[in-house]
């Protein structure tokens, strides 16, 4: 059983495609949330003041005294009250006898969303009255005592009523949010599913989890990386994209096998779905090749995965990135449907349709076709015109086809064909990436298509010397349901080709990387790693709309946090210990008047 | 069982006072390397091109086939060499026969340090040739095939010296260094014991692991913070010094156990000792005491305490603050030993030496006295001169006594006597802290003794608004061997209180904090935490003189990478997204000259 059945148990309850439905109500759920009896549950009463919680009442509980806290859900003509904590809902019988008024004030006093305690005797709901659709709905609370722990003032929304709400909202009120069953289940199953890629990289393996700095030197490039100011004049640290160097020293290091959960920065400015400070799973092993690391990763997903889910099956298909944009048009396909792109050049090598006879006179001129299945029963004259439409519009991009291909899915699934099935997870590895890709601003000159540590293909280093441009590598990137997910390689091990690549071919000053090329010197073992992206992949397995529902405390595209009102103004003297000034867009117009 | 058992051998070849012999040799440890059979044990050679460590190499493997990979560790005539990988040395044997000429030319000719693959048989040796304190000394390996997988240059030092070498050669080498066996150690028993504590708190108790953001909002009177600038003119995240707002927020947002393993940042400028970022166990719970928290750690710290050293004995003794100062001179007692100072103010009531008289005709006026156990017998003329001394260099200052006895217990250690074991672990909880104390710059001011979130005793509410100063607070501290490992509060949960101490006490703009106040509003359920110092906790758990020793890869005291030379100059233009200039120091001498 990979994950405690109460979190299980908890999720079921949710409509299938929650992809599209993204508000589900603590009321649907009271079904799901059934309390296991097994022994693998955690003990979720320790050490708190509390004997149970509020979902976790049962018949077998009958007659028990229990103590109990949570917030107050509803009330219903001040006699009885629904009280809420994460794991669930209970009703509790308000009484109405005279020696116990105050604690009737209490319970019909304190406004919706108030937290008390209360303490009473598990009884059975009278005949007629049990709710088959809750969980607890076999029983309710007699009430002895109960205590006003904090009154809670008027909500700006009901809880319930969250998901309805624009996000900028549910930002600025994040710890109501929290409070949704939605956000409790995606940040419980996110923790769950952790720990289980802990158990498995940790103790299964002997995989060594190892904290590296968050305060390093920029690499080289390095324009998408946070600044911080040191109290040196000049000097700052750079807050890393990834702990790519720190790995491979843990590996020159001896440490052979390296895991963290590791916090990474990456200054995008505003980007949608991105976030400034975000996680991934990141891996490096020694003495190991490209398949040692698929075969990791495989298992440790098969290993993580929510029982909930259908169970992963390994190995996971791999096709090249040839492969890949020719078949998909895309190096991330979505394969959980087919619709492929063909080569239909020889159907039409005798042609005398002008367009096609044109495409085909040219040097690597091919055509190519989707085939929509039942696309003549399920789209119409205007999708069709849509579709044509979109080709028009994105004529001359390499990548036509392959967003023509999901263009066609959306539309099919508009028109009620269910091509994406949301609890399908179609894992994908993508291999033999080319090592090098032109520069945008130069395409004479070359950059590194991933990063200048990638190990070429083991075929192709002869390349390396005469067509770099056609050297394969040997990185490989994890695809699911048409998202990268992962990506790693095999590493430079040898001290002199990394040389050559930085240097000679990449053209960057070696200098800033003098620490890494000095350790490679000194007797690095071969490595190789890979880096998940956990908060798209938990993304995904929730079938949440955005990352920031899988995040506590996301920034908003802007990369502001909308509750606390970050970044703010710093006083000019906290500015002073770190040598910095503000350089105000009016302070330099006034210098270029100068 | 706690620990992997090859840890656990593994560190039983240590001396026992390892705090004062900090110089492993890898050869005094074979002994220790024992590979246990058990089922616990993760498997580390799955994934990798390897079929067998070399450490784990005994007799029950003799006739197979294997293949090693690790780093020459010696040679000997060329016809040994020892091969070291992270799991202990085995010794191969160099083939002397013509047609393996080639594989014997590898193992001759590569140097030491060198990383090499050999496949090969696993044979007894020669009668009179084992090696009892080697854990694989009954066994070789006759080599079959060779492959030199990276030369190494020469090191700048050999590895078994690397502790010998002074720490900023050990830092700028840290590739090298971690190579050691005591680096090995220190960081795979950080890795197992953060394990055991991640299952205790997710897995038993039903904590929640949550990520908290690191970019975020200063925080009032965060002097301590690193500032990183936005995109936005003016406008600067902070890095916090702990995730205690977050924390509290996931409470009112009823995640109602969290626990995360925490990166924290504090910029103290050159600090002995001290980290610009560091680690903390960070904890939060609802509906809690302090009794909860306690014994939650008590708890924590005994299963995941490593099975090599003594059980931890639960519950934690607890002395009051005051208590601790009056019996220990300090709020962070070694518990070790006793020598506890004792008021002989009543011996001296009617006495007629001078200075004693003087003293107990003062206004709270005592006489105290440490008895110092065999001092007549172990202390010189000189030591007690040098106490003398001591004394009155530290004459006036309150925390004199506690000085006192910690010098006292070094001068009678210097003399031979065992008064602090290093293999004793004595904890101690000190409660009932003062909530404010006065302010430093102006001492009719009150400043939080801990943070302003802290929950004023219960007995103590009523002196809020009578006499601040005295009130205690449900502050806890967690020491450990004379060393502050954790702390941590029962915090306020009433906004009214809140917003009582925070503007009318502390005088601090609530601004700042709006979101958290108005958080307490909706409905906060009573809480409280505590973080523990990880890195402390695992530097006294493995006798490390220095926490740089439990870390990957530290800071120097000055906050410097000393292998990549961070922090680092940043070209301006870099500097210009960030609407940020340097101030560089001649710059401000002009600005004073106008």
């Amino acid at each position: 059983m990979y994950f405690p059945s109460w979190l299980s148990q908890l999720y079921k309850g949710l409509s299938r495609p929650i992809r599209r439905t993204t508000q589900p109500i603590w009321g649907s759920l009271y079904r799901s949330l059934v309390q296991s009896s097994q022994r693998t549950n955690p003990e979720f009463n320790s050490f708190a003041v509390r004997t149970n919680t509020c979902g976790e009442l049962r018949s077998s509980h009958l007659g028990q005294e229990v103590t109990l806290c949570g917030w107050i859900q509803y009330r219903r003509q001040n006699t009885f009250l629904v009280l809420r904590d994460f794991h669930g809902l209970v009703q509790v019988v308000i009484p109405q006898d005279e020696s116990a008024a105050s604690v009737k004030k209490i319970l019909c006093e304190a406004p919706v969303e108030s937290v008390v305690r209360v303490s009473g005797t598990v009884t059975s709901r009278p005949a007629g009255q049990e709710n088959p659709k809750m969980p607890t709905g076999k029983i309710e609370i007699k009430v002895k005592t109960a205590e006003l722990l904090n009154a809670c003032k008027k909500l700006p929304f009901e809880i319930k009523d969250f998901m309805k709400k624009t996000e900028a909202l549910r930002l600025q009120y994040r710890y109501l949010d929290l409070r949704s069953f939605q956000m409790q289940y995606n940040l419980r199953l996110r923790s769950q599913m952790v720990m289980k890629m802990r158990e498995y990289l940790c103790n299964l393996h002997g995989f060594v989890d190892i904290e590296t700095p968050t305060l390093f030197k920029r690499t080289p490039g390095g324009a998408k990386e946070f600044l911080v100011p040191s109290r040196e004049p000049g000097k700052f640290y750079s807050l890393p994209q990834s702990p790519q160097q720190f790995k491979q020293l843990l590996m020159v290091g001896g440490l052979d096998r390296y895991f963290q959960v590791a916090r990474c920065y990456r200054d995008e400015g505003s980007r949608p779905d991105r976030q400034p400070e975000f996680t991934q799973i990141d891996i490096e092993m020694s003495f190991v090749d490209q398949t040692g690391i698929q075969s990791l990763i495989e298992g440790l997903l098969q290993y993580s995965w929510p029982n909930d889910k259908d169970p992963v099956v390994v190995p996971f298909p791999t096709v090249t990135f040839t492969e890949a944009l020719a078949t998909y048009g895309t190096d991330k396909p979505d394969t959980r449907f087919g619709m492929k792109i063909i080569d239909i050049s020889d159907v039409f090598r005798n042609t005398e349709i002008g367009f096609l006879q044109d495409a085909l006179s040219k040097p690597h001129g091919t055509v190519k076709a989707i085939c929509i299945p039942e696309g003549a029963k399920y789209l119409k004259r205007k999708d069709i015109e849509s579709i044509r439409k979109f080709a028009a519009d994105h004529f001359n991009q390499c990548s036509l086809l392959g967003k023509l291909r999901l263009e066609c899915a959306d539309l099919l699934e508009t028109r009620g064909m269910v091509l994406r099935d949301p609890t399908l997870f179609s894992f994908l590895w993508v291999v033999d990436f080319p090592l090098f890709l032109p520069k945008e601003e130069n395409p004479r000159e070359l950059e590194s298509a991933h990063h200048p540590f990638t190990a070429p293909h083991p075929s192709d280093i002869h390349l390396l010397y005469t067509e770099p441009k056609k050297a394969r590598s040997q990185h490989y990137d994890l695809v699911l349901n048409g998202n990268e997910i992962g990506g790693g390689s095999i590493r430079i091990h040898n001290a002199e080709l990394q040389r050559y690549i930085l240097a000679t071919l990449l053209k960057e000053d070696v200098k800033i990387l003098s620490h890494l090329l000095q350790a490679l010197d000194y007797g690095a073992p071969p490595h190789g790693g890979i880096a998940l992206g956990l908060d798209r992949l938990i993304c995904l397995v929730t079938g949440s709309p955005s990352i920031r529902d899988v995040i506590a405390f996301p920034k908003s595209f802007r990369g502001h946090d909308l509750m606390s009102n970050a970044p703010d103004s710093i006083p000019p003297e906290e500015l002073k210990p770190y040598h910095i000034r503000v350089s105000w867009p009016t302070d330099s117009k006034a210098e270029r008047a100068h």
